[in-house]
């Protein structure tokens, strides 16, 4: 005996979710057979309008519901310095700390050969227009992840734009606040005695 | 900054699933975006068809679309034999097995004084009118999990139907096949003994 299709179908769509199996997707199914009708409704809503109402920001390639974005259309952020990140929802981990009042360019991935991922697969080239157009911009800070491609991205962003003059920058890498030493591993501690600060 | 509606209320969502936190439903609703906008639509239909189209099978308790269910309408299958199972989902374990062709009855839970739930919650009246308005049934096969729950239930079952003069049986326990006597515990090894069969 199969399962009946409606369920077959929900399962199936579970699994397309990331990290998701066979047996989770299906667990996920039942539950929600078990849940309110409202709450399944609104679910449904709430992936349709999800899909058709965000798109990216025709200037930095954020997600957002309005173009240009919330950021980039606040004349009263600091126009001087543009953070880059991979993914829109780093955007949302930087903006968490309500310090940083600059802009942002969303790369939407990093160079990987691996996965075929070149220059041309990233949001790279509406960077330099950005970059060329803006006379006010005087600092890119490289935000990618501390992971090797995250590295090579920035290493290749800051030999394309360094030459025009712009100051480049790169996050500090050492150990996260309240961290234990015993715990962290070799490449943080090297970053973090490389980048030791006086006091 | 806030995320944008949309994205916020599909990260709401995704948190009403099981085993689901913040962080995998923000990485999942992120992830949908970047999804196939026909697997999403595909996906918000299944929602609404799956809590829509299923229902709960008047006789024994089992998720059909048609009622009574696929089973239930089945009348060459072995109608002197119901296993008693937690959950529809045991139905179709049971059911991949391809060898038992008898009919089945689904409690939708255990009895669990700790979470309030008695037998008045549970699918027992419809099998008790069951097993007295169809006077084929000879054996009702107890397969509630091997929790203390779902023990508790068949012990109380098993007082309930017995008297009745219905055979009632309980699924073996013992050693999964494939298994290592190494990483058994001592349950398990203990039923294992007790249920030993003579070669």
């Amino acid at each position: 005996m199969q399962y009946p299709e409606p369920i077959a179908k929900l399962i199936e769509s579970y699994m397309k979710l990331p990290g998701i199996g066979n047996k989770s997707a299906t667990r996920m199914a039942f539950y929600t057979l078990d849940m309110d009708e409202k709450d399944v409704n609104d679910f449904a809503k709430a992936l349709v309008s999800a899909k058709k109402d965000l798109h990216y920001c025709s200037v930095c390639g954020n997600i957002t519901e309005s173009d240009p974005c919330m950021i980039c259309a606040d004349k009263g952020r600091d126009q001087s310095k543009i953070i880059v990140v991979e993914q829109p929802r780093d955007v949302m981990s930087l903006e968490k700390m309500r310090e940083y009042r600059g802009l942002y360019h969303v790369l939407h991935g990093v160079l990987s050969p691996l996965e075929g991922k070149g220059p041309d697969d990233l949001n790279i080239a509406s960077l330099l227009r950005r970059l060329q157009t803006n006379e006010a911009v005087e600092e890119v800070i490289l935000a990618t992840n501390a992971t090797p491609e995250g590295e090579a991205t920035a290493t290749y962003l800051s030999r394309l734009i360094k030459p025009a003059g712009i100051k480049m920058t790169r996050l500090a890498h050492g150990l996260a606040v309240g961290s234990d030493i015993e715990y962290a591993d070799e490449m943080t501690l090297l970053k973090a005695i490389e980048g030791r600060t006086e006091l």
